[in-house]
């Protein structure tokens, strides 16, 4: 390929959401034209508001990691005060306070502004969607990125990628799960779609706070609840009190993570700085997945070897059902906005690509090295 | 987990290769410290010699753009002027290059350095090895970069991961491969393990440069080879003279590619040079699995309806006989090396590790979706 369709493909499909046509004058031109408009003396500061607890394992560490990475690269011109949730305000309204211009930055997942806009949950978890190398390769190289844009314009505000969980698990259980059949009557904390989901398959989707999630199902309250991985969810203690884990995280299986920035703030960046940020999001991308696979496998040992958890998998029959559930859900989403349907008809054809193709390669490669 | 025990988790295994200790002082002795010490005046010029022709798809790309994010983000203080293989000095004298200062940096992958030290390879393939997603985990928070790091400083260079290629595929063949006796014999192109592993099977494993590749294999000179992926291979035309296409490969399942830096031209750079280079190394490891997995679903979706390929998968004894061939060779390479077999340790227990999580999550993930 020549460099200029390489560089003009770029703008359009490939490296997310950064104008690189810009960087490619000629070096002396580039290098006048940038030393001529950067202030070096002028200190940007941004707050961020996260929807996590402060430094909430990998979340919110993550949100520090970024304001880090930001000040350094930046030589602290451009200084991000990080809140967790409720600091400066609740974890649910930082959407809004962004939005607003009241708050610069803010940290979270997009599918926790369904209510403002359902076509965001798209760009974070989808069950039975892309899993975390699909939904990457989808938004940095597929398009799905300037879809993202485009959903978060409506309210001033410019998303970023902040990382992913990777497959999560299919959660905590006190009751066994061999057939549709046992759905009925089940209350289980699960958010989102996949609450939606088993809601059809006659379960109860309960809305309980993390805080008290532990003694909600120790009592009773809850039969079952999925929260996000091993690591998380041991730190929870939830291995103390429920009989089964199962897998896989059918409901969740890549949920990503995101900042978003109010667009008068970011426009007031100067074009380094644009790219500094730009920058940081990606790290964190890559940063976050690798973390989570570290941490949970490591936990997912102590799970199993030390406190002897059962581990189950969901019978193949009752995946299918919840897959034809979530096929309904889909199309009452998809249905009632358009939106939502211009960004999920984008998403299936990708995956359906994405499917093919990863048959032969990671699929048969996992399935190589199984034991 | 408290702040500071996040801090200084992170420096040990967390964030690859950036020292995040120092930006953690509080903002205004930061600020301080920063812009007394960054001279904004300074112009750095350095070159990158790359091991590929120049403006190769993705891998080529991905040094341009490594340049790019660079200069965008340092307001042009930091220029690099990309060189492709032979334009300065040939592809495998990279390496050798950098190490002696005469150039800044270079491109390539490391198992094309395994004639200087074969603990090099650890760090781009191994045979039934970590496919991308592990292996990414591994070298960012599993602690495989700092090894990575130490191999490097022997030679006065430091690394920095430049990407990776996910699973590749088997290999083009005008032979079937139906038992392990269908390697005696065989005349084909495969690079590094991979070669070793079908040498002991009775192949050939023969070298010949990518722009020979097409003729020899229509001639018969060889009667199978291994390219890339299927935009590569694609590009290459192999679908218009190999019957087969075979998966997975087995022998790359994951290769990361790698830049690398003269450790006194790095020195040199300001702090906030420094964090640009990490962040732009860390978004090119991002952005290039998204790249390969998106162009390669294309492409394999062209392979397979318009050129109508036989896509064949190599029978699982084959597999089995080949793993046992990979484990030979690995021995040979750690028998000798104290070095080779420190790093491979250390490997094979994440390894080992991860899988086990896997088979719950990603592995039991991608056959839940297979049609």
């Amino acid at each position: 390929m020549k460099r200029k369709e390489f560089l003009k493909k770029s703008i359009i499909a490939t490296v997310a959401g950064t104008s690189i046509l810009s960087a490619c004058a000629p070096d002396k031109k580039l290098d006048t034209e940038q030393t001529n408009t950067i202030n070096y003396n002028k200190i940007h500061r941004w707050k961020m508001v996260t929807t996590w607890p402060p430094n909430f394992p990998v979340l919110g560490e993550a949100a520090n990691l970024f304001a880090e990475m930001v000040e350094k690269m930046s030589g602290g011109r451009l200084l991000i005060k990080v809140f967790g949730g409720g600091q400066l305000v609740p974890p649910l309204e930082a959407f809004d306070t962004v939005a607003s211009g009241t708050v610069e930055m803010g940290c979270g997942a997009a599918y926790y502004w369904t209510g403002k806009s359902p076509a965001t949950q798209f760009f974070a978890a989808v069950p039975f969607g892309m899993n975390a190398q699909m939904l990457n390769s989808w938004l940095v190289s597929g398009g799905g990125y300037e879809l993202w844009k485009e959903v978060y314009a409506r309210f001033n505000l410019i998303p970023l990628m902040g990382g992913n969980s990777g497959v999560q698990m299919g959660g905590w259980f006190n009751r066994e799960i061999n057939s549709i059949e046992d759905f009925k009557g089940l209350k289980m904390r699960i958010p989102g779609l996949g609450g939606k989901v088993i809601e059809k398959a006659g379960a109860a989707a309960v809305l309980v706070a993390g805080s008290e999630l532990y003694t909600s199902l120790e009592r009773g309250v809850i039969d079952a609840l999925e929260w996000v991985g091993p690591y998380h969810d041991y730190k929870m203690g939830f291995h103390k009190i429920a009989k089964y884990y199962y897998s896989p995280g059918w409901h969740e299986p890549g949920t990503e993570l995101e900042f978003f920035m109010n667009n008068k703030a970011y426009e007031k960046l100067s074009s380094d700085l644009k790219e500094i940020v730009q920058s940081a999001s990606q790290r964190i991308q890559n940063w976050m997945l690798a973390e989570f696979d570290f941490q949970n496998a490591i936990y997912y040992q102590k799970i199993l070897e030390e406190e002897k958890v059962e581990v189950k998998k969901f019978p193949k029959p009752v995946l299918d059902s919840l897959k034809n559930y979530t096929v309904q859900s889909l199309e009452e989403v998809i249905g009632s906005d358009p939106i939502s349907k211009k960004v999920y008809e984008h998403y299936k054809d990708f995956l359906k690509k994405a499917s093919v193709y990863n048959k032969l390669t990671e699929e048969a490669y996992y399935n190589l090295i199984a034991k």
